[in-house]
C-alpha cells in the first residue's frame, strides 16, 4: 500500500476524514440481532415506547462503523491500526437515514521507552452524521511502527 | 422480563457473570471483513507476518460480543442496558478458540439531580477466556431508570 505512515511520518497535529457510511434500518437490525438485541435496536415498532422513541442503532454499532471508515479511507498506518484502549463517549444515538463519517486529529505521540521501533499515539476523533451531529466522540491509543531501516 | 433492575434495585458492589461465547475462526473472519478489514483479522495465513503472528479477533468484535453476553445473560437492567460511553482497554486480542464470559460489577451509582426517575451508573468488567486471561477490560457509563409509581 502507498503512502502508509510510520512513526517517523507521524506528529501531533495530523488530521484526517474519513468517506461516508450510509446507516440503514436493515443495517441497524442486523448489528443488534447478534451483537445488541434490544427492544429499541431491533424494530421501530418495538422501539417506540423506549427511551429512543423509535429504532435507534447500538453504540458499538456506531464504533464498528467507526473503525470501519478509519481502516478503509481514516489513516493509513503503515502495519495497521492497532489500538491497545481508549474512550468513547455517544452524545446521542444513531438513526436511520445517517450518513455518519469521522473526522479526526493525531493529538499524542511518544516512542516507546522499551521498544524504540514502536510508538504510542493517540487519536481523538468524532463520528458525525450529515446533520454535524455527534454520534460518537472517542480517543483511543494506537500503535505507530518505526521504518525498518 | 422477570428480574428486571430499576434504580432502586441496584447497588454499589452488585456482581454479575455472564455465560460463555465461544469465538471461531469464521466468526473473527465473518465480523473483520465488515468492520475491521485488517490482515491480521481476515485470515491466518495473511495475519503471519503481522504484529499478532497468527490470525487475531478485532478489539470491536471483542466490544460487540462483550455486549451480546451483557445483554443476553449479564444484567437485566428495566428498560435495558443504555451506555452513555465509556473506557476500554484490550490488553491481549482475542484467538480463535477461546471461550468468552464477562464479570463484572456496578462500581457507581447516582441519581441524576435533573430528572430524579433516572440514574447513572458505572458498570466495571472484564472479557475473559477460560484461561483467565482478559481480552477486555471496560468501565462503562450505564441508564438506570426509578420504577414508576
Amino acid at each position: 500500500m502507498t503512502d502508509e505512515l510510520w512513526l517517523e511520518d507521524i506528529h501531533v497535529g495530523h488530521r484526517f476524514r474519513t468517506d461516508v457510511y450510509d446507516l440503514t434500518v436493515d443495517d441497524i437490525i442486523e448489528f443488534a440481532t447478534k451483537w445488541d438485541p434490544q427492544p429499541f435496536h431491533l424494530s421501530d415498532e418495538t422501539a417506540q415506547d423506549t427511551f429512543f422513541h423509535g429504532l435507534a442503532g447500538s453504540g458499538w454499532h456506531t464504533a464498528a462503523i467507526t473503525m470501519r471508515l478509519l481502516v478503509t479511507s481514516g489513516i493509513a498506518l503503515a502495519r495497521g491500526i492497532i489500538g491497545a484502549g481508549g474512550e468513547l463517549a455517544w452524545p446521542t444515538a444513531t438513526r436511520p437515514g445517517d450518513q455518519l463519517h469521522v473526522e479526526g486529529e493525531v493529538v499524542d505521540l511518544h516512542t516507546s521507552k522499551s521498544s524504540p521501533n514502536r510508538g504510542l499515539m493517540t487519536i481523538a476523533f468524532d463520528t458525525l452524521n450529515q446533520h454535524s451531529e455527534v454520534r460518537q466522540s472517542s480517543k483511543v491509543r494506537v500503535l505507530a511502527f518505526a521504518k525498518p531501516q
